[in-house]
C-alpha cells in the first residue's frame, strides 16, 4: 500500500522517487486524499533535497493529467508558446506575438495575471477597454485559424494540480525551488498544447532566480523537461536587474508597447524583442534575419495585427493610443551628474504595485493608469536637473514617496552595461 | 505584522527565530489561525535546519503554556518523574515507580499509550483487571499524598499544542528531529509538574534513536531543557537493541514486572533498574547503593507498594498474578549450538503489534494476553534444540509465523555483550 508519508520520508532521504509514487501523490492531492499538510511537507523535503530530471519529467505530467489538454491540432502549422518566468515592465508578449504572427505562424497563447512586484500580460490586456481575455476553446482556436493569433486567459480546467499547489507553496515558504518552478510551469504549456516553446528566464533582482547558476539551471530542467514531451523548447536567459524597458503599469506598458511596434521605441528593447522573436520564429522553422524582422515594425504589419487582435476580442482600438488617465503625475530630475548604475526592479516593482498598477494579494483590484515611466535607464549618463522618470499616480503624490524613488536611484562614475540577452539554451 | 509563511521561510533559511516569532506560531497553531499545511512545512525546515537550545527551549515552554499545568505542590517533598523515549518490553515504569516510592520518594506519574512496534505502560496498566487510568487532579494528587504513588493517563488538557503536532508529524515524516522530540517529550513533563526528571533515552534498532551520537544529543538537549526551567534532570541511555527483559505483550509484562518486584526476575534487568531507581532516587536527595535498594524488591516492599497502587486505582489485585489466557502457544526452539546474537527489538515489537499486543493505528483495540516471552537473550549460550522462546496468540499460530519468528533469531558462534545503560548525562 502507497502512504503519502512514506512518499515524503523518501524524498526527505534524498531518495528518488518512482513515477508510481510522484502519479499517486498528485492524483490523490487533486482528490482531496492527500492533504495540504502532507503536500507542504513534501514541497519542503523538494525544497532540501530535489529532484531528478526523471523525477521532474513525471511530476510535470502527472500534474499535466489532472486537468484539461488544449488540442490546437485543428490550426494549421507549427503553434509556438512563450513565457517568461516573470518580471518588471515586462511588456514582451505584447509585442512579440503580433509580431510572429505578422510572418503567419500561429500564436494561440493563455497568459496569468500579476502578483506583488511582478506584473500580468492579461492585467496589461484587460486595461485596454473592452478586451475580452475569457474565450471558448472554440472561439480561441477560429480566431487563430482566422487572423493567426489569440491571447486569452489561462482556462480554469488546466493543470489543477498547480493552482492548489502553486496557491500552498504561496503560504509555506516553498515557492523557490527549481524542482517545483519547472514543473508549474512546464505543465501549464505542455497542456496548453503549443508545438513549440520559448522560455523566458528571468535573473537578477527582479527575479524568481537571484544569480545565472540558478537560472541556467532552472532553464536547463525546463528545456529538457520540453523535449522530453516531443515539444521544441528553447530558453533564454535575459536581465531583470532593471525594469525591462521604460515603462511600469498596465496602461502605461501598452502605450510603450504600441511605440515598439511602431518601430518607435528604445533601441535596446526593441533589438531584445526582434532577437526573441527571431528565436521564436525558427522554432517554427521561419528563418529571418534580425533587419527582416524589425522591417515588420516599421512597415506597420506587426502593428496591424496587434490592432487585428484587440479588435477581434472585443477591444476597442481607438481607446489604444489613450494616454494615462492618472490624476496626478510627478518628475523625477537626476540630483548628480553620472551614469545611470542601478535601477532595481523588485524595488520599482513594489513601487508601482503601490500605486496601484500591481496586487499586493490575488483578489486586489489595479488602478490601470498609474505606474511609473522611465526616461533614462542604467548605463545611460545623466546631468543634474535632468528627467529621470516620471510617476503616474492617482492619490496625491507625497514628498516622502519621491524621496523612496529617488533612493532606488542609484547615480554612479563608472558605466555600467546590461545585456538583455545573457544566454540562449536550445 | 508576524507571518507564518516569514518564519517557516526564515527557518527553512537556517536562520534563528525570536521567542515571539516562535510563541506567536504556537499560539496561533492551537488557536487555528496557523493551519496544519503552514506548521508542517516548519516541521520540515527544522528537519533539516534544527533549532539551538534557546530556540527548543522557546519552543518547549511555548507548548507548554498551551495547556494545563499540574499543581503538585499539595504533596510534600520532591516528587521525580521518569520518562522513555519508546521501547519494546518497556515495563521498567512499572518496576521503578513502586520501588522509588517504597523509599518514601513521591512520584506522582502520567503515562501514555503504545503505538506501532512500541508498548505503553498505559496499556499494560489497563491489562489489569479493574485498574483505572482517569482519575480527577485531586483524587490523583490525593492518592500520592495517602500512598506514595499514581500512575494514570496523560491528562488530555495539557500541551495542547503537542497533541496537534505530534499527529501531524506522524503523517509528514517530521518525527524524528531532535528539537521536536525534546520539545514533545519536555513539555509534557515540565506540564506534569514533577521537581525533578529522569529521562530514559532509548537508543538502538528499536528506538527512534538509532545510533549513540544522535541518542547524546537528544539527551543533552532535554537535560538542558529541564534545567534551563528550574527542573532537576538527569537522562541515561540505554539499549533498546534487544527487547527489554524477557516479555513483550501486556499480561506477560504485568507477570515479569511482578517477577522482578518479588526478585525473582532475570539478574540483568533487575541490576539495571535498581540502578535508574539509584539516579531517581538521587534526584529526590535519597542515596541509597544498589544492594539496599535491591533488598526493597526481596523484602516485598517494592511489591506491596505495587499492590498498594492497584488496589488504591480500583484494580483487582487477585487477578494481578493470573497467567496469560492466551489460546495458542508455540515454542521457538534453537537450531544451532552458539551464542545469541541478535534479538532486532523492532521486529520482535512488530511481531507482537501483529499478535494484537500493540497498534498499528492509534484506534486499534489490543489483546493483553498476547505476546513473546524469551527464554535466552544476546549474549546466552545456546544448544540446539533449547527453548528460546514462546510466542502467545489467540489465533492459530501459522507455521509460516513461526518461521518469520526464527528469521529474526541470529545465532553465532561469537559471544556479545549488551549494556543496558550505556551513558548517564546529568
Amino acid at each position: 500500500m502507497i502512504r503519502a508519508v512514506d512518499i515524503i520520508q523518501k524524498k526527505r532521504d534524498g531518495e528518488e522517487l518512482t513515477s508510481d509514487e510522484i502519479k499517486w501523490l498528485i492524483d490523490g492531492y487533486v482528490a482531496g486524499t492527500v492533504p495540504d499538510y502532507q503536500m507542504s511537507a513534501f514541497a519542503m523535503a523538494i525544497y532540501f533535497k530535489g529532484m531528478t530530471t526523471r523525477e521532474i519529467s513525471d511530476l510535470t505530467m502527472a500534474m499535466v493529467a489532472t486537468g484539461e489538454q488544449i488540442d490546437l491540432s485543428a490550426i494549421a502549422g507549427i503553434k509556438v508558446d512563450k513565457h517568461s518566468t516573470g518580471g518588471v515592465g515586462d511588456k514582451v508578449t505584447l509585442i512579440l506575438v503580433p509580431l510572429v504572427a505578422s510572418f503567419g505562424v500561429p500564436v494561440a497563447k493563455m497568459s496569468g495575471r500579476g502578483l506583488g512586484h511582478t506584473g500580468g500580460t492579461l492585467d496589461k490586456l484587460e486595461s485596454i477597454k473592452g478586451y475580452e481575455i475569457e474565450r471558448s476553446q472554440e472561439s480561441f482556436i477560429k480566431q487563430v485559424q482566422d487572423i493567426g493569433l489569440s491571447v486569452i486567459g489561462q482556462s480554469e480546467q488546466l493543470v489543477k494540480a498547480d493552482k492548489l499547489l502553486y496557491a500552498l507553496r504561496d503560504v509555506t515558504a516553498t515557492v523557490d525551488t527549481i524542482p517545483l518552478i519547472a514543473s508549474s510551469v512546464m505543465s501549464k504549456k505542455i497542456a496548453a498544447g503549443a508545438d513549440a516553446i520559448l522560455l523566458d528566464v528571468t535573473v537578477g533582482e527582479g527575479a524568481f532566480m537571484k544569480n545565472i547558476a540558478d537560472a541556467r539551471l532552472l532553464a536547463q530542467t525546463m528545456v529538457d523537461l520540453g523535449k522530453a514531451v516531443g515539444r521544441k523548447t528553447v530558453a533564454v536567459i535575459t536581465d531583470m536587474s532593471q525594469p525591462l524597458g521604460t515603462s511600469i503599469g498596465n496602461r502605461l506598458e501598452i502605450l510603450e508597447a504600441l511605440e515598439i511596434l511602431q518601430g518607435k521605441g528604445r533601441e535596446d528593447i526593441t533589438e531584445f524583442i526582434c532577437e526573441l522573436a527571431q528565436i521564436m520564429l525558427g522554432l517554427a522553422d521561419v528563418e529571418k534575419t534580425v533587419p527582416e524582422i524589425r522591417e515588420q515594425l516599421h512597415n506597420g504589419a506587426a502593428l496591424a495585427k496587434f490592432e487585428e487582435m484587440v479588435a477581434a476580442q472585443g477591444g476597442d482600438v481607438n481607446d489604444l493610443y489613450r494616454e494615462s488617465a492618472a490624476a496626478f503625475i510627478a518628475e523625477i530630475r537626476a540630483e548628480k551628474d553620472g551614469y545611470l548604475a542601478e535601477l532595481p526592479a523588485m524595488e520599482f516593482g513594489l513601487f508601482a504595485m503601490r500605486l496601484g498598477a500591481g496586487r499586493a494579494v490575488k483578489t486586489d483590484d489595479l488602478d490601470f493608469e498609474t505606474g511609473i515611466v522611465f526616461e533614462k535607464k542604467v548605463g545611460e549618463a545623466v546631468k543634474t536637473g535632468e528627467l529621470l522618470a516620471k510617476i503616474y499616480a492617482n492619490e496625491k503624490i507625497s514628498d516622502e514617496l519621491v524621496t523612496e524613488f529617488k533612493k532606488n536611484v542609484k547615480i554612479s562614475d563608472e558605466q555600467k552595461k546590461v545585456r538583455e540577452i545573457i544566454e540562449v539554451i536550445a
